[in-house]
């Protein structure tokens, strides 16, 4: 089933996405809901980050080429860090370059959507607190990275978090195609089977520390081949089983709204 | 003023502090309210964290004493990092100690609650845009800290984030005394007139990464002093016309409810 979050002129909604159509949804998919009869064309109506965060926790290092490209050792447990709700945006949102960075990268990656609150699930009940999986680009100020040293200035930008199209909940994260384009071109191509630690012991390490609740983001980590983007780019992430999750890249910023 | 936030009976409010009174709000502080009638004992109401931020942005580094603590170098730039908001406890909590961890530090800090939805602000504008101050211990596990690298997993386990016990909205943050005391005894005391980057620098510099909401939380950084906690110490923040936080810790842990 794929899940998407949508607005219909100035109302949003939840829906289930089919072929082209979306049947929208009373309710949303972390309690309980009804299929309406309402139909809409899917180019009909403008899809939205495919839930609302109160907390998007990602994880650096994950794959091993990407850990050498970045010239840092590969770690004995996952690293983690955070991207404040603000910096999600949806599909076909621009991506806003900050000006305090020259080099703004994108950074393919598996999203998990947490169903339940959770407190230390092991990695045997986790994939049953999971409501599904989505694209993600972790966008990253690269330069501010590596001149802070702490990776959250650089990872917290407005627009730094674009996730879509939808939520996927019939899936198996363990063996999934992820790749990357910038402008139609091929940047980035791996597979979640070489991810270091897995998507079933990430929620449980990360449930260890904090109390996720439902449309919690994690993001898995990205591979290899990196780069920049500038300003007038398209970048796309593309997650086998899932689907394509394109945004533009701007040099405007604007203020974020509050959800 | 004194705006607190507390639970009588079942129900959650906002209100003013007068002496050991608290005279009720219909609405909210961070948009319009009216002063009730209603007056509670403060005696007869339990404190709750002031807000219920959706970012709780957290500066590193920024008093010298503190940096040279844990030898590390001042930076150039404000230092950021986030705390999840499942961190956030009142007073009177108890800060749960991870079994991750074998130390677990406090840190007195000032933290600034933001009045408005804001974004790229100046430092002249930033005051404007600052409901009031509170009193912040921003934990952390110091043995994970180190062997992260990264600071977001020692600083983000449920309960490290004491906040409270109530906004003090009168207040000029230039030249405050910060202190800290373990089970009576003095361990920090610093002035807030040592900060490297003072309050309305990091408003405007945060808020030029990230949009700010009404009741989202900066903290300031924490001066020298810090140290371990221990199953059972009573730990408290107190800052000069602000008034005082105390929490106990406890070597227990439980899932954190959604707000």
């Amino acid at each position: 089933m794929k899940l998407a979050r949508f607005l219909d002129g100035e109302r949003v909604a939840f829906g289930i996405v089919n072929n082209d159509e979306v049947a929208e949804l009373d309710g949303d998919p972390f309690s309980s809901f009804k299929v309406l009869k309402a139909c809409h064309r899917l180019s009909a109506v403008r899809l939205l980050a495919p839930c609302v965060p109160s907390k998007v926790v990602a994880v650096g290092l994950n794959y091993r080429d990407h850990a050498a490209e970045l010239k840092m050792e590969v770690p004995d447990e996952p690293i983690i860090f955070l991207k404040p709700p603000t910096t999600v945006i949806g599909p076909g949102e621009a991506i806003a370059l900050p000006p305090a960075s020259s080099q703004v990268d994108y950074e393919a990656e598996l999203a998990v959507i947490v169903k339940d609150r959770i407190r230390s699930v092991s990695p045997d009940e986790a994939g049953g607190h999971i409501l599904g999986y989505t694209c993600a680009n972790d966008v990253t100020a690269r330069d501010l990275q590596k001149k802070d040293g702490q990776w959250t200035r650089a990872k917290s930008f407005d627009t730094f978090c674009p996730l879509g199209p939808w939520i996927e909940t019939d899936l198996d994260p363990a063996d999934l195609l992820v790749e990357s384009y910038l402008n139609g071109e091929r940047r980035q191509s791996s597979r979640t089977s070489r991810l270091l630690f897995p998507v079933p012991y990430l929620v449980s390490f990360i449930s260890s520390i904090m109390t996720l609740f439902p449309g919690d983001v994690i993001l898995t980590g990205t591979p290899s081949g990196i780069g920049p983007m500038r300003p007038g780019d398209e970048v796309e992430v593309r997650i086998e089983g899932i689907g394509s999750l394109k945004n533009n890249v701007s040099a405007e910023c604007g203020m974020r709204s509050a959800e």
